[in-house]
Formats: C-alpha cells, sequence, structure tokens
C-alpha cells in the first residue's frame, strides 16, 4: 500500500506555454507504484490557466478536487466546481480553463498505455 | 462528455451492517457510462462509520476528497484526510474509519471487470 499524506507533497512538473498555461501536473499513482491498469494524476491550474485543446483516443476520468472553472464540452464553455465529476470519451475534444481567482485542481484518470504526464 | 455538476446529484447507495457502518457509495463513472477500462466510485462515510476489512484481487486508487480519516495499512491505523493519496494492490488487506466529526469523502477507483458497487 501506497499512502501519500497529500498530493502536494509529490514531484511536480510545470507547464507553461502557447497551448498550456499555468499548469502543475503530479502523477499521484502510476506505473511505478506498480497499477498496471490505470494511471492517476493530479493537476493544478492557476488562475487564468488552462490545459491544451486537444483529442486522443483514451479516455479521462476526473474530479474536480478543489477550486472552480470550466470545461469545454461541444464547443461551449459549461462551469465546473469541487465535487463535479466529468467522463471524456476517447476523441472528444476537450480544454479546462481557470477563470477564477483561486487554483482549480482536479484527479484525471487515464488507463494504461496513455503518456502518465 | 457527461459532466455531472456535482456527485451529490448522483443516486446513492446505502451500505449499514456489521461489516461496514455509515457508507453511501455512488458510481460516478462507469460502465453505463461507456468507462470501458476502470470505474470511479465515490464514498461517503458517516462519523463513526467504517468500510469493510478485506481483500480482493483488484486495485483502489483512491484520492480523499474531503474530511479525515484512517486507512488500516499493515495491520496500523494510519491519518489521512483531504488530499491524501492511497494505492492499495490486489490482494492487500484494507479498511478505512471514520473517526472525525465530519463526513469523509474519497474517490475511490478499480479497474474493469470489479463490481462497481
Amino acid at each position: 500500500m501506497k499512502v501519500v499524506s497529500h498530493y502536494e507533497t509529490l514531484e511536480s512538473s510545470q507547464f507553461d506555454g502557447d497551448a498550456v498555461k499555468g499548469v502543475a501536473g503530479r502523477i499521484a499513482i502510476g506505473k511505478e507504484d506498480g497499477a498496471a491498469n490505470f494511471c492517476m494524476r493530479i493537476f493544478t491550474v492557476a488562475p487564468g490557466g488552462f490545459t491544451p485543446r486537444h483529442s486522443h483516443d483514451w479516455e479521462h476520468e476526473i474530479l474536480i478536487h478543489a477550486g472552480a472553472g470550466q470545461v469545454l464540452q461541444a464547443g461551449q464553455w459549461t462551469d465546473v466546481s469541487t465535487g463535479s465529476v466529468i467522463f471524456i470519451p476517447g476523441n472528444e475534444d476537450h480544454q479546462f480553463r481557470n477563470n477564477s481567482d483561486a487554483d482549480l485542481v482536479f484527479a484525471c484518470l487515464i488507463p494504461k498505455g496513455a503518456p502518465e504526464l
């Protein structure tokens, strides 16, 4: 068993560029832990930040852990906040943005074979 | 894409008995949503409540979403709280209990083939 007292104690990677801004990503549970079937990542999006707008052939299972923001759903921005759940099937265009004044934090799980971060 | 504004809007199942007490479970993302590879459940454990002590051949990937409690880890109760991450490999004995005075809420993900609830 692996118990991490808080995800913020885990190493993070920072993503900033044209396509992605203000995003810190952490592999919470992955291949290195022996998780063979799916991987939990935790992303923190700073106010004004956003994830890439893209699609790929694997799915996302997402829980908003803290804060508030928006997800691009069929071309429309939809509000999400702490406790929201989002399922993004493979090959669906998607993006998150933080239009609030506090960090947006979400767990995003992917199946084996997809890039962990 | 499926967007649930808050997990509490989802149907819940209540578990109360000798082996489990004060637990409400919700399938947040599952087979019915087209999630073919893994399933997200969200459990709320009331103060004084606990999950079954058991083991099984599938793994759990867990994020503590709210509150505080303890997880049984190698025979010892270990404190967990909002933001904690727990990976329980298959065939490891495990149990959660809520020794706090507020609800303990966690997301618990399982691979395909395991019972969703």
